[in-house]
């Protein structure tokens, strides 16, 4: 492990970086966070498998990069013929696929890794220049990645207000993605151009994301950020502090319902009752027109422990029952509107996001 | 430290013991609990006063009752005339209001010990008897504390139903109290009369007080408890489980605003939007006439190191900057009914409430 001191000269925290001087990946691992920024340098594609499954990397879009440029470093001293490595990309991707079987972001990246080594070798491509090109491919992916974010980012902040309050749950951050986050894309735009937020970030039992990556990279980035408990948001609310809530998804039903981590949907129904406008910040690739409400979306739930001893100390009796939803669902009634990069959703959902790809 | 193993022969965990056999008081250890049932056996007022500061017995009511035995514990050695045992008496009742000097139930139970030595003294008590006449009056309060209790959970059991879903926030529980405590009372004589309720315990952060004890007293005395995450509370009323939430409170406004601990204000607002009863069991010594109302209480912010690193692990990065007041306040328009030893209060709560004293 390689602790990179002069991280702190960058003024945010990149998550998956490609290291062109050393011709090598340096990962942030995650699992260190918040007490230490350490990045794992990544020379070979099993030292790629073992990062994403030992979760040293977490959010879709940042595995998905991870693994691009797994698939690169797993051929890049391949020799032969163009047939010789193509069988080396294939035999890649289906390696790197079995580090996180759950992971659809995974897959959607190292397929289109696939593809391009397909297409390049279709097109006569030598194999140094097939190897160079498909690192381009996993440099693309990641900027594309950027530039979604960048893109809610801009379509949120023209919701916000210079001085106003924003609550936000769990972490859609820039961790979790090539930049910028969903959910906080808007809050790293502000603070680029001086517009003053004053972010209220829920700890986010039982895992508190909000805690160790939320207020974490925010504060990285010199955000004002306030770290809370879940229980404090509606306080926090009357006081009168808030103006926007703004959350991530991991899915949106075709209906608008939103399924996100547990505890969005209380955020949701605080906010109705106090007037304050609910997002949720998301790529187009998070709407899934096939699932046609939230009650269709599967609610994981996870071991108790995460409860009663997630942080190395027992803090509830031995043999309690135990209630540990990893998600909950938000009924589109509450969601005020869905940002994404293609612009701004809202109420009919059912309409409105059909038209969204049908526009595509 | 006494490690009492047929506690488990018990049906309910008393925090406060007057153990006859042995002419000790044996106090529960609640910095211990959850792993642990430990009792402190305690013979002098020394002990009691250490166990008091220490935070080993907790719980205004609790507090009192410990201390009024306290008193006699002090004087029982003391020999010699009736005016040396007033004396005595008196210092003791002096000594023990220095353990907590905020804990205005203490200096109650303490006021009435001395209160009661004076009379006895008046009305000639002998020296022995007088003693005698402490330990029952020690004894009385802690008996009239659970009667108190008893007639609040009577008349929240009323409101209730068999097989419903309650919901509780934070520990208003029998081990604040002598027995059966206030939000949790209608539970345990629910179970004492074979009446099913599915109670629903949030973790409370930050200091997990319905983890570590909500949820331990009741699973002790068998009640059907799940353990919950704050921001699980919504998730769970919105899949119908829950049909009322009952909480305890610090102190009732004159207009029935309610102040409690920090995220009952958001299961008050979630029960609302669920068409959800939200309920306050309190003593009528908890109504505060005086406080004309919630925005009249002051409300602690205590110490960020409980929410970032509360579990002896640091879980938010750093200097980061945190919000952690102790209670909400809890807006009378989201109170369905305030339960206390003399009946159910409902709206207005500006009259009802006044009502209530004046016919006392």
């Amino acid at each position: 492990m390689d602790n990179i001191d002069n991280q702190a000269a960058a003024s945010w925290l990149q998550s998956v970086r490609w290291n062109s001087a050393e011709n090598q990946l340096d990962l942030l691992d995650q699992r260190l966070l918040p007490e230490s920024i350490v990045y794992l340098p990544l020379t070979t594609s099993e030292q790629v498998w073992d990062a994403i499954k030992q979760l040293a990397v977490r959010g879709a879009p940042a595995i998905g990069i991870t693994a691009a440029f797994g698939v690169y470093l797993g051929v890049r001293d391949v020799t032969g013929s163009r047939e010789k490595l193509l069988d080396a990309v294939a035999k890649q991707c289906e390696y790197l696929a079995t580090s996180r079987p759950t992971a659809v972001n995974l897959f959607w990246a190292l397929d289109r890794m696939k593809q391009r080594a397909v297409v390049l070798a279709a097109e006569g491509g030598e194999p140094e220049a097939m190897k160079q090109a498909l690192l381009d491919e996993a440099r693309l992916i990641q900027s594309e990645d950027e530039q979604t974010c960048r893109l809610i980012g801009e379509h949120a902040l023209a919701l916000f207000e210079d001085g106003m309050g924003v609550l936000t749950h769990c972490n859609a951050g820039g961790l979790a993605t090539a930049r910028y986050g969903t959910a906080t894309a808007p809050m790293y735009l502000a603070q680029e151009r001086g517009i003053q937020l004053k972010v209220y970030a829920d700890e986010t039992r039982p895992v508190l994301q909000g805690a160790r990556l939320t207020a974490f990279e925010l504060q990285q980035a010199g955000v004002d950020v306030t770290l809370i408990c879940d229980n404090m948001s509606g306080a926090v609310m009357s006081k009168g502090w808030v103006q926007a809530a703004i959350v991530g998804t991991d899915r949106v039903a075709a209906n608008g319902d939103v399924a996100n981590k547990i505890g969005t949907y209380s955020v949701a129904v605080l906010a109705k009752a106090h007037g304050i406008p609910f997002y949720v910040a998301c790529p187009m690739s998070s709407i899934d027109l096939s699932t046609p409400t939230g009650a269709d979306i599967p609610i994981e739930e996870r071991h108790e422990d995460e409860i009663t001893q997630g942080f190395g100390k027992r803090t509830a009796p031995q043999g309690v029952k135990v209630f540990n939803p990893a998600f909950d669902i938000t009924p589109n009634e509450y969601v005020t509107a869905i940002i994404t990069e293609k612009g701004v959703i809202r109420a009919p959902y059912q309409d409105n996001l059909k038209k969204l790809f049908t526009e595509e």
